[in-house]
């Protein structure tokens, strides 16, 4: 199949560009790197020390003797993206070409506009340019378990069978997205659910967990095709950033008490849920969710586990919860959806976490340990009453 | 109480300071004239004539001795929207400013994506002001009933007590929204129910039915007090647009079988809606929602109703239907609370059909025929398969 990956040269993007690829899809990248922008306005980089997209395609066809077309552009640039469609004529469009940290979005209303109109209107040129183009373009949304919150009843991927005074009915399920990053996806999801049925798009909306670790099949065939390990508290998500304070000798810095929980997965699992996304279509007209994640654990069992694996002292710090969230709820996550298409998930393991070890000792000197302190509160600019 | 009208030179922004005004409450009427911009895009206009907003503030004045004040501005200059919080310092605002049209928003992706930033956007930045300037103003914001779609169960008012696998939780109802313009209001109403958890904001979201009329106690009292009175096919709603067909003689034009229901109301009970939210302010941290309808009708309903209130011979056509809506469908919405705070709803009444026949008959020169047919398709754009 021909696979067009927005934001193929962030975090995720590359390394699901690589392993679609490397089972014999033709792939096309195209990126505005706006996420390495974000790196230089605050002041932060990936630990591991990455190339350049022209680099690492060149990398990737020496390693695999495979080509990649790349597209350097903007997706609020409505004319690019359907000059991209018509040109490479995909099968299927992988779009994580959006701002993705909650913080970045809560840092003040500058970022707040800037990441709802980035990823909102984005998507919405995006979903035009298909319309227009080529409707049977298969689009694989990447959306997050943010978007649900955490509700005191059982979460389902993507919809939900209502009963309401003797009535049914399936509906979107209901959204309490904790950031204006969340929300910009909730935005998305709607957007989406309303193309699909007006325009019969087919959409798979893969709202996915925490994503932990470094390293794919893929990645780990050549030092150029390394992607990003971020560890500063706006981009870092929590189980790297903890493995690389433990690295450090830092305490491993907790919001609260912990036991808000989350799902998680590991990296190699977020390529291989996409692969299957996308070899398996949405039908014509369906808005199709999975709640792409494998396991949940509270924040301090992930501090535990951390703790545990490292051989030598770890110290754990509560800090005041920058944020505004749920401390003590329950969360039941339904993920069969793609396990029913094949996945076969990478939990947890010491094994994964001892790989995570050695990357960040290999980078350490790299580490500037401000970064790893939060900056963004919820509530920063709240006039107080 | 000093109350800050947004979009307070439009349709029923206008009326809405007035009927504040009338009541002894300090306005200040805040606009950009976009609504008079998009008649100039269109090539359209009121069918009554209307004075420009100085004109208007100084008839107010003149009739009743109240004094408003004006800003001319627009909500996505932040700072502007800041500086006028700063100045005028008002206890509630009421937010029309908004672009309110679903056909217009279904133009093309231009205006899709206008509409969405405009209104998201300018709402984001209305919220951090309120945030930041003074977190205690009440906001009362328009939604609309069109958010809701057409579900298969009763319509609750913003909020549905979901019981789920023998759990339960208070969800916000579930949106299956028509247009780009409606998705627009379910982002709005997203981000705002945030606002209210993480920031304490105190929000009213009034999600309003399709209105009709044009004449309110104040806007009778003298002609420079005339609000707008849309006929086209793309800013007109249906019942007004239907009487002037009903005056020219023109068939009227029903789209699809007409069975698509839809609640309505009265303008004069639109104003009073507001009054009372105003008067009665959202608790801190509060999102409520009210359903701000009175009846519900079909398409259909409210032809044969024109039809059996003119005084001569009317043709009702059936035209395809341009929106991608349902035919047949449930539809029970649930309005009690602004009844149980007060509100006197007028119901549909052949007098106040007979009324708008005059105001029609008065202007009738004016009409553009070829406005009142549907030129915008929801499908309109889609490559076909």
């Amino acid at each position: 199949m021909r696979v067009l990956v927005l934001g193929g040269d962030g975090y995720l993007g590359w390394p699901t560009a690589l392993h679609l690829s490397d089972r014999g899809h033709d792939i096309a990248v195209l990126d505005n790197f706006a996420r390495r922008g974000y790196d230089r306005e605050l002041g932060v980089q990936s630990l591991v020390p990455i190339e350049d997209l022209d680099a690492r395609v060149a990398a990737w066809e020496e390693v695999s003797g495979r080509r990649m077309t790349s597209y350097v552009g903007d997706l609020l640039d409505a004319g690019f993206i359907y000059r991209v469609l018509e040109e490479f004529a995909p099968d299927a469009i992988v779009h994580f070409a959006e701002q993705r940290a909650a913080p970045y979005s809560m840092i003040d209303r500058e970022h707040a506009v800037y990441t709802q109109h980035n990823n909102v209107v984005g998507t919405l040129n995006l979903m035009y340019a298909v319309a227009e183009t080529n409707p049977d373009i298969h689009l694989v949304k990447l959306g997050t378990m943010g978007e649900y919150g955490t509700p005191n009843i059982d979460i389902e991927e993507g919809w939900l069978e209502v009963e309401h005074n003797g009535r049914k009915d399936r509906m979107l399920y209901p959204k309490k997205p904790g950031s204006f990053y969340h929300l910009s996806k909730v935005h998305d999801s709607h957007n989406l659910e309303f193309g699909c049925r007006i325009w019969g798009l087919r959409v798979t909306d893969l709202n996915q967990g925490v994503v932990y670790g470094q390293q794919t099949d893929q990645t780990v065939r050549d030092a150029r095709l390394a992607t990003r390990f971020d560890y500063d508290a706006v981009f870092g998500t929590v189980l790297n950033r903890f493995v690389i304070q433990a690295v450090l000798g830092e305490p491993l810095t907790v919001y609260g008490a912990g036991t808000q929980t989350r799902g998680l997965l590991d990296i190699r699992d977020t390529v291989e849920c996409i692969r299957i996304a996308v070899e398996n279509p949405a039908d014509v007209g369906e808005f199709r969710v999975f709640n792409q994640m494998t396991e949940s654990y509270s924040v301090a069992q992930i501090a535990d586990k951390v703790a545990e694996c490292f051989p030598g002292p770890v110290q754990v710090e509560h800090l005041e919860n920058p944020r505004v969230e749920q401390a003590e709820h329950y969360y039941n996550v339904k993920h069969t959806g793609l396990v029913g298409l094949g996945l076969q998930p990478h939990l947890l393991s010491d094994t994964l976490i001892d790989s995570m070890f050695d990357i960040v000792s290999a980078n350490k000197d790299h580490v500037d340990p401000a970064a790893l302190l939060p900056t963004v509160r919820w509530t920063g600019h709240l006039k107080q009453r």
